[in-house]
């Protein structure tokens, strides 16, 4: 019995996010499960680091399972390949110690949210980017980003209704970086909760459009309210791009 | 009546290529003028800078047609962007002399084909790369390319049957690049024979593979018979990236 680590990219478009339902096998944990519980001949679980949103891609998920096989790591990863759909591939396995666990060992992790500004269609970027055909305050958005780095109860920056788990999270960097038509939002942070990354995306864009100022920022963290905060931006121009550990 | 020359994108993957056909509507050219034709209220026909194959992209693809319109030319670009289906895009429209014509008066065109080497799946190029999973040898490669470079009867690097019209092309460049597991080789000419970007690249690869040596490529030339170039590369590595005109 082994531990595998496995990191995964998948393009989300498609399916109905990370998460395993029971009502629809259209999940990417479903995908894997079934696959590595095909490959075992003994039902096998995949806990990934954390869950992702239908139709948020990812470039660097992590994810590990425990699993009986004679199958080497590179033997692992090409049964996976062969046999995942074309919008899911495993680009590393490695056996870990028993006890990692993809989720509850995870430091940090960085997310990307990429805008398209401007008139002109980008057609081959369509499924990964938000289009937004009037232009951004890049500086005021930055100036906002400010007031979101470090330590502070992102309750208004998530879709979760009441609960008993915390919502204080640190923010490391969030980088806005303007490249011809498209604005990149980099987030890094020891931890998202539900929908965050989009709420703070949303936000931003709101004081990009001028509608909101950036002294707002601080009212919304205070607020703790999610009606503060702004919209929900599209799962699509989303991608979870590294975890840490 | 205006000539309108419009610069246009597509993923070719869902289209039997750029030509109009009877028996189908699922063409490119068949897109343009179905919507072209219903923005100018009487039958317009749209000429390219040439077919590309079912399959194959375009960044930079060139075309005009002669029509009657109110529109100016952004509300012509705004009209098409909301109709044309998401793989397709307009990026320019311009008007242009009544005599302009995309074809006969373009002086030289660029193509790019990218494959992948590599064991690793690349799930987010999956469509616009051949996936080639052992490495290619670069250098041979290069060395046989700067062997196509000039005017030539390229008789031997296209699918056409006998026919009258001449097959002598001339190759300004072939840049071939290795980036991680990516190669992109991009060629630069005057104009390319049915498949012959294609034909191009699977003869490198099998120089690259060392299958074929470097001097197999003048004698190649020489034979002027399709049967002692390579193979087809697959058309989804392929895109037309600019017309010069």
């Amino acid at each position: 019995m082994g531990n595998y680590r496995i990191i995964l990219q998948y393009e989300g478009t498609k399916y109905q996010g990370w998460q395993r339902q029971d009502s629809t096998n259209n999940t990417i944990q479903g995908k894997l499960e079934a696959l590595l519980t095909k490959m075992c001949g003994e039902p096998v679980e995949i806990q990934g680091s954390g869950r992702t949103d239908a139709g948020v891609h990812a470039y660097g998920q992590v994810a590990n399972f425990h699993g009986n096989t004679e199958y080497s790591t590179e033997e692992i990863m090409e049964y996976m390949n062969r046999y995942l759909p074309e919008d899911i591939g495993v680009i590393q396995v490695e056996q870990v110690h028993e006890r990692f666990h993809s989720r509850l060992n995870a430091k940090g992790k960085v997310y990307r949210y990429r805008v398209m500004t401007g008139n002109v269609p980008h057609i081959f970027d369509r499924k990964f980017v938000y289009e937004h055909p009037e232009s951004l305050d890049v500086a005021a958005m930055k100036e906002a980003a400010a007031l979101l780095i470090g330590t502070h109860d992102f309750k208004s920056f998530t879709s979760t209704k009441r609960g008993k788990k915390s919502t204080v999270r640190t923010i490391e960097a969030i980088e806005i970086v303007k490249n011809g038509d498209e604005i990149c939002f980099t987030y890094k942070g020891d931890g998202f909760l539900y929908h965050m990354v989009r709420i703070l995306t949303g936000t931003l864009i709101e004081v990009g459009e001028g509608k909101r100022s950036c002294t707002d920022i601080t009212r919304i963290l205070e607020a703790k309210e999610r009606e503060e905060a702004g919209f929900l931006a599209p799962a699509k121009g989303l991608a979870l791009m590294e975890v840490f550990y």
